[in-house]
C-alpha cells in the first residue's frame, strides 16, 4: 500500500510527520509519499539525523494553516501539502491520505478533490476511542453538526463496516445509538426518526445507548449528530485529563504519598496508554471514496506511525469500495 | 423556610427522603413536611429509630413509579406522594419541593401543576457539577431534548441569576454556550442563532465553550440543548467512574500496589468527594413558579439533605419571582 503523509500539517510539523513516515518505511509498514517543501523536508531530516532513503517525496510549496478558512484549500491554496496530497490521492498516485492539519480544511478537502462516495450524504469523522470493553468507533465525531436521520444510518453502515473489516476481521460489531435514555422512544425528533430506520436495516443494532454507558463499552460503534458527537469525545478527553491531574497531583501531597507514586507509577503510565487514543493512529474520515485519515492536532511520530498503520490497513481491505453499495442496500442512500 | 419533601421517590425511597428530612429538621435547616404513606413513614421511622418529632406529614396514599409514565401523575396518579407534594406548593402550603423520584413525571407534574413562569418557554433541569474551578451549573441538562434559541437564552438568564443569588452571592457569574469549537461562528444552526442573541443580552456571555474544556471550570453557567448537555453530564459521569474504578484495581496488583494503596486512600477519598454531586443537593428545575429540586434517582440521606438545604437557599433568595422579569428584559420571552 501507498500512504500520502502530509508533512506540514499538526502541531508538531514537520518533525512528526517525517519522523512517523520514516519509521513506517524502516518497518516496512507501507510505501510512504511525504508532501511538502521539500526543500524544508530534507532539511528537517538532516537536523533530526533520519534517513529519507526508501521515502517518496512530493514537492508542495505551500501550507493550509490551523487558521485558514477551509474553504481555501480549494482556492487560493491548491498548491498546500494537505490540498498536494488529496489530490495525489483523487489521482491515484496512492492508496491513502494521512494528515494532522486542521479538520475542516481535510474534511473540505477530502469532500470535492476526494469527493463522496455516490449515495452518501456527508462524510463523517470517526474516531476509534478507549472503553473498558477495547475501541468502539464513534460517528460523526464533529463533521456534521447538522444532521438527518438518513445521515445517521449512512454512518451506522460504514461504521459497522470498518469495524468488521479493518479491525475485528469479520466479526459484526454491535451498534448503538447514542441518546437521553435507553427506552426505544427517547430522544428529540433526530433520535427518534433515526431509531426507526437503524431498526430496519440488518445491522447489528443494539437500541439506544446513553453516555454514561459509553466509556464501558456500550457498543462497538456509536451513532451520533456530530454535535452530540463531539460533546461525547471531548468530555472524555476533558474529564480523563482532569482526574488524571488530580490523581498526579494526590501523590505529590507528602513523602508518604510520593512512594506511594513511585510503586504505582508504572501502573499508571498503563492507565494513561489505556486512555491514550495515539496508539489508535486517529480518525478515518468515512464517505469519501478513498481513505482518508485525520490524526490528532498534536499527534507526535508515534501517532503518525500509527495512523499511516491504520491508513495501510483500512487501503488493504478495499472496504472503502463497499460503502456506497451497502447504503444502497439499506435504501437510506441520497437520490 | 417550608420545604416539602417526597417521601416515596427514588432507588432509597423511604428510608433516605425520611432521614434526610429528619436532620433537615434536626439541624433548624428548614421546616419540613414529608409527602406519602403516613402509615408507612411512621413504620419506617420506628424501624430506623429516627424520631419524627417536629416534622410536618401529609398524607398520599400512592406512588409514582419510576417506570410509569410521566403523564399519570396529572391522570390517575394524582393521589401520588408526588403529585401531592407538588399540589401543596402550588397552594402555597411549602415554599419548595424535593423529590428524587422519576425526572420524566416531576418536569410534567411541575409544569402543569406548579405551572410554568409567564414568559419563559420551557423549565430546564439545571445541575450543579464539578469542577476545577468549583461548581458550575449546567443546563439544559435533559429536560428538552428539542431546543429553539430563545429557549436556550431563557435558559442562560435564569442560570445566570440563580448562580448570582443563590451560590455566589452577588457575583455575576461567567455563562459559555457549549459548542464543538470557540469561535462565534461555530456549530449548528441552534448553536449559532443563540451565539448571537446571548451577546445581545445583560449576561457576563464569555462566548462558546468546547466540551473538553468544561471539567476546568471553562464558565460558571453551561447553557446548552437538553440533548448535548445530557450527553455531557452523563458522559462526565460516566468517565470518571471507569476512570476511579482502573484506579482501584490498580491498587490491587500486587502486595507493594496495595501498600501504596492504603498510603493514599484518604487522598482518594478527596477525590471521590471532588466529584461527588450529593454534596450539591440535586439539580433545581428552573422556569416553574416555585422551587423544585429534582435529587439524584439513588439519593441516599445526606443527598437529600443537601437538597433540603439548597432547597431551603433557593426560596429563602425569592429568585425565582425574578426569572420572569428578566427573560421579559432580555426580549426573549415567549409571547
Amino acid at each position: 500500500m501507498r500512504v500520502i503523509v502530509d508533512a506540514f500539517g499538526g502541531d508538531n510539523a514537520p518533525q512528526a510527520p517525517i519522523a512517523g513516515a520514516v519509521e513506517a518505511v524502516q518497518k516496512g509498514l507501507a510505501e510512504v509519499i511525504l508532501v511538502g517543501d521539500e526543500e524544508k523536508i530534507r532539511a528537517v531530516a538532516t537536523e533530526m539525523a533520519v534517513s529519507l532513503d526508501g521515502v517518496n517525496i512530493v514537492h508542495a510549496p505551500d501550507v493550509m494553516e490551523m487558521e485558514d478558512e477551509p474553504r481555501r484549500i480549494l482556492k487560493d491554496k491548491k498548491t498546500s501539502s494537505m490540498a498536494v496530497g488529496l489530490q495525489l490521492l483523487a489521482a491515484g498516485e496512492g492508496d491513502a491520505f494521512v494528515s494532522a492539519g486542521s479538520t475542516g480544511a481535510l474534511i473540505m478537502g477530502a469532500t470535492f478533490i476526494v469527493k463522496r462516495i455516490k449515495g452518501i450524504s456527508r462524510p463523517a469523522l470517526a474516531p476509534l476511542m478507549p472503553s473498558d470493553k477495547g475501541p468502539f468507533m464513534l460517528l460523526d465525531s464533529g463533521a456534521n453538526a447538522d444532521c438527518r436521520p438518513e445521515m445517521l444510518v449512512q454512518f451506522g453502515v460504514m461504521g459497522s463496516l470498518y469495524m468488521e473489516n479493518v479491525l475485528y476481521k469479520g466479526e459484526k460489531p454491535t451498534v448503538g445509538l447514542l441518546n437521553i435514555g435507553t427506552e426505544d422512544t427517547k430522544g428529540g425528533e433526530l433520535q427518534q426518526e433515526t431509531f426507526k430506520l437503524l431498526k430496519a436495516t440488518d445491522l447489528n443494532f443494539i437500541g439506544n445507548v446513553e453516555a454514561r454507558e459509553v466509556p464501558n463499552g456500550a457498543a462497538q460503534v456509536i451513532v451520533a449528530d456530530g454535535f452530540s458527537g463531539n460533546v461525547l469525545l471531548k468530555t472524555m478527553e476533558g474529564t480523563a485529563s482532569m482526574l488524571l491531574g488530580y490523581v498526579k497531583t494526590l501523590f505529590h501531597t507528602n513523602f508518604l504519598t510520593k512512594i506511594a507514586g513511585l510503586i504505582v507509577k508504572p501502573h499508571i503510565a498503563g492507565l494513561k496508554k489505556k486512555m491514550d487514543t495515539s496508539e489508535y493512529g486517529g480518525a478515518p474520515l468515512l464517505g469519501v471514496n478513498k481513505p482518508v485519515i485525520k490524526a490528532h492536532g498534536n499527534a507526535n511520530a508515534k501517532a503518525i506511525y500509527n495512523a499511516v498503520r491504520v491508513a495501510a490497513e483500512f487501503a488493504q481491505t478495499g472496504v472503502v469500495e463497499r460503502f456506497g453499495e451497502a447504503v444502497a442496500a439499506s435504501a437510506i442512500a441520497e437520490a
